[in-house]
């Protein structure tokens, strides 16, 4: 049994990857702490728990976890790059859900984030988790800085075009969609059902954390640089990440359908529609899937991707247990294959 | 493995049974049938099930459904009925999870079902499907027919009172409140995101065919005659129900909540909460679980018990496998603990 | 012009008195104030106001609230019994619409609020402003406690069954239910979207402070002592309050739909349904009204009564401003007759 | 007062029209058309309207149209264009909010549409309804065919650019979402609470029958062809249309927010928000209003511009009054100055 540790387990993320891998048969959960709730039952703060752990959440000075296996952070960002060198140097592995080792470029990351980095070494250390891409690394890595839910729905729908180098990589567009729970769960009046229900709107229009995230992924996938306009919306729904990606095709002889379906054919999360059906966001939502479908509207030289994830599973704790099971030589979707909730 | 048919599985309590079956690990889906899909697969009308099964839907008349172990039937009121007979004859198991062996005095189906019962003789052989209080007869049984949602949550919730007759069973009183999947998936305006959304009211207040299911139930548990008044909601959200009740105290002398834990204490899916906390139907999201707690407001003589469960899971296709692996000596909870999506 | 000012502009209930006041061509909104948005134009807090006013946020220090005709308390309760008093003695007229000065016993106030009341004098000085049942001391008031809105929807669904003694009053229940703006407009983890969105819950079961307020007026219009039995439930939607009553007859000979009817035939706000319609929030989503239909299931001695109304509007705003009209002998519909937005 | 008929009364777009109408102190509605629902009244089929109007649809063979002085027609396509030449021939004006009209190169009309055109003369004649581009034609217009949904979004979104010639128009796109209401008041299951609600896609990638409409008028304004990639999305939400577009700059050197605020700070409708700020749907919900924001991302080449409407009014029945002020010399805001309802 691989024993696991949890850092900051109250956020959305953090209880999906309770519920993720408290039904993972190769995992002893042994740590999840909290500074705020240290003491509290896990199934007190989340009832959905109930009957499926005894656990209480432990302060974060009082938890063991360098005796862990594997420690993930879901935490905000700039809380695991005061943790994770310590964690590093005793040898226990890492899994950041956070943004804090996803930049390679730490003056890129102290700009975005506006302040110092606190452990610049370790961004050249992390490994970016997006199995999809660095398979081979993410087996071998101490440290896997897991993707945003947004990049991962973004670089899964541009990666075979621009492996291939079909479209033009100055005018990228992404038009992605969220439900609330990717803004976390802290108390915002903006985020209240009274404020983001049955509305529908764009933010961070002049810029998103995630943009350079995506540039980043996007250029080493083209071996090229790459200019992306990225507007993210909110839409009033709980989970879910719908990204609308607009490219301009330099070559237009090619069967995109045909490409998409063989560059993902032995991936086991992400599913290429057959031609002609577009994905949903419900049709994810719980499980670690992609689903994708590639379009050329009226035959004209602009394609459109569409792709869903769940932004809690395959945009964040999904994908980690991804990693973990690729880290530690298990079937890649052990505790992984739920079948999303419909309707 | 128990060879398994499905009779009926383009509906919302069809998709839930192929959820939990095609996970199950004792089962094998075998026959899945549909008039209007028959020839189509599965996962082309329900894409949340694309990786999880190969299946297409066979037309009725030529599914083979006598080689099966158990039969479940997912079809509205009136379809079991003509084909249940011949099965039984057969041999075979049924799991009925419409209306039409719930009711025991068959002029009663009659009355409220507004048409004459095609197999009365089997009404009598039925197995009212709550293994809370059936379950020695379940296990034998070879025709169960399993509870509607509201007559589950409104029976778990009364029935340490009504065993122990505290409550003046003239006056019971049910406000329920579901989520829209309790309408099936046919287009209704009424159903409409339009319609349903953003908007609260009652329904049936006049009379819902449940009632006479509930009052039969409620019945048999407090050996007495009963008279309940029910209300049902529609709530905008896609699953949950939750039932308020509301009795009168004969003897106030009681611990409640010791009655409830203890009478509970052993069911593996029914949860009586920590005296203080009150149940939220998102809290069972998608599990066989149905979370209860009671409450005597201001110390008067009025109890109040609220009790939730996922309709189409406790409410249906849950507690439709739980029988079944009651009828097959298979563990309770088989395929059935999975954690309640959240949120 | 009546001047009119309002203190508390900032929340849901402010912004519905902006929305119905900037549109009534009897007044002329003079003073909005807002501590903690004080200088900031209210359409910038409040984008749907942009054309309608160029108003700002005022300091309630610096507001010359003593130069109005009518001042609206649109705050937290604790906030209006501060001021009002200096205002009463500057002459000037009242509307709150919070909780401060609805409860005639000042121990009760106390008891529930859980701190001492600090102008108690004036509780006996406020007209409780429901018109239904107390328009000609509106019309003369000079300080209106405005009723809140489970209790608008409770006292008007019981009203005429209790006016004409039919029901046993030491048994009433209601069983309502709201959108999320009942909670008001403030940054909680419970009333996010992604907490609040998609399930349906009952709180407050122990005890809500609407339960004084509502036994009181109910014990008015009965003109003898009632219990009640009160669960709140929170829905998935933004505006609306549904409740669901129920009481036992005690003269089981009347015809209660006439009762109904005739009781409200002259009231411009009280809808009384044609016998066998229900109502639904989402039909006065937006107007001053509540629409009402009672209903006696299955001939037995319980009746059940359903009413909605919009909470923000004859629920708060909507009511205050029938008030405001009563008060200065405008028409009673003026500024109110808004059609509901459907859907 | 304008004697006005309404022919197909029943949908969404046919109550928003009421609800506008029945408030519009220059109008008697006299005549409103259904077959399916003739001779019941209004407030029975839309209880949102009782108090508001005793009037109950007549069948289409028995209204007397012709004695209107106006009538809108708020039909699915392919109903308006059987009727509407008589109505012309016996000088009635007729407003269609429906596509028949929208096309002026009928061929393309019957390509989109997939069927004849009955009357494609009138499609000459027709005005095309959007004010801010065509309003001294519509002042004397006998037919006006209003704007679709998308179409008036889009077209507002990028006309300031586009009548400057400062965006490649070889590739503009539009990422569009809508909420259900833009479906209709039809019972399909893809529109049930159940398979819209919390969910996100895209649909009709491949070709929407608003991408010819959006392209003639684009072209209009831009004086040259257009090429536009148009991607509508579905939104759990009831009403609102929010346009997000992505256009390339060929000239950076101008003001884009000055240019924006200057091109429509005469029209009453049409509303450019501060710099930084950005439109959400619920802002205009209710109201006849399009809030626009225009922004380049990173100073980069691409522009994005994001645009509100509800689509039933400024994107269908608040449009269609507006068009009926100026085509009887009424003040352009009557009867459409009503804030839109928040939250």
């Amino acid at each position: 049994m691989i024993k696991v540790g949890i850092v900051g387990g109250t956020g959305y993320t953090g209880v999906e990857l309770l519920r993720l891998l408290l039904r993972h048969e190769a995992v002893a959960l042994t740590q999840i702490t909290s500074r705020g709730e240290a003491g509290r039952r896990l199934d007190d703060l989340f009832p959905n728990l109930r009957g499926a752990t005894d656990l209480a959440f432990t302060d974060p000075a009082d938890a063991a976890l360098a005796e862990c296996d594997v420690v993930f952070f879901a935490t905000p960002h700039n809380v695991a790059m005061q943790t994770v060198p310590g964690l590093i140097e005793a040898g226990v592995r890492v899994i950041d859900l956070s943004a804090d080792y996803r930049l390679r470029h730490v003056p890129t990351w102290e700009q975005w984030y506006g302040e110092p980095h606190t452990s610049p070494d370790l961004c050249a250390l992390a490994v970016y988790g997006l199995p999809e891409v660095n398979r081979p690394a993410i087996k071998e890595a101490q440290l896997v800085a897991c993707p945003g839910c947004y990049p991962t729905s973004v670089q899964l729908g541009f990666l075979p075009l621009l492996e291939r180098q079909l479209v033009d990589t100055d005018h990228l567009i992404a038009s992605s969609a969220s439900g609330a729970s990717g803004a976390g769960r802290q108390g915002k009046i903006a985020n209240l059902l009274t404020e983001a229900g049955d509305s529908f709107k764009a933010y961070g229009v002049g810029g998103h954390r995630h943009l350079p995230e995506i540039e980043q992924g996007l250029a080493a996938i083209a071996q090229s640089s790459v200019n992306l306009t990225f507007v993210p919306h909110l839409v009033p729904m709980s989970r879910g990440i719908h990204s609308t990606l607009f490219a301009t095709l330099v070559d237009t002889a090619g069967d995109l359908q045909g490409l998409f379906e063989q560059r993902y054919k032995d991936e086991p999360f992400v599913d290429v529609l057959p031609a002609g059906q577009l994905p949903e966001t419900r049709s994810v939502r719980g499980a670690n899937a992609c689903q994708i479908a590639v379009t050329r509207p009226q035959g004209r030289s602009t394609v459109v991707v569409t792709a869903v994830i769940d932004n809690l599973v395959k945009g964040a704790a999904g994908q980690a247990v991804q990693c973990m099971n690729l880290m530690f030589d298990l079937p890649e979707t052990q505790g992984l294959n739920v079948i999303a909730l419909m309707p």
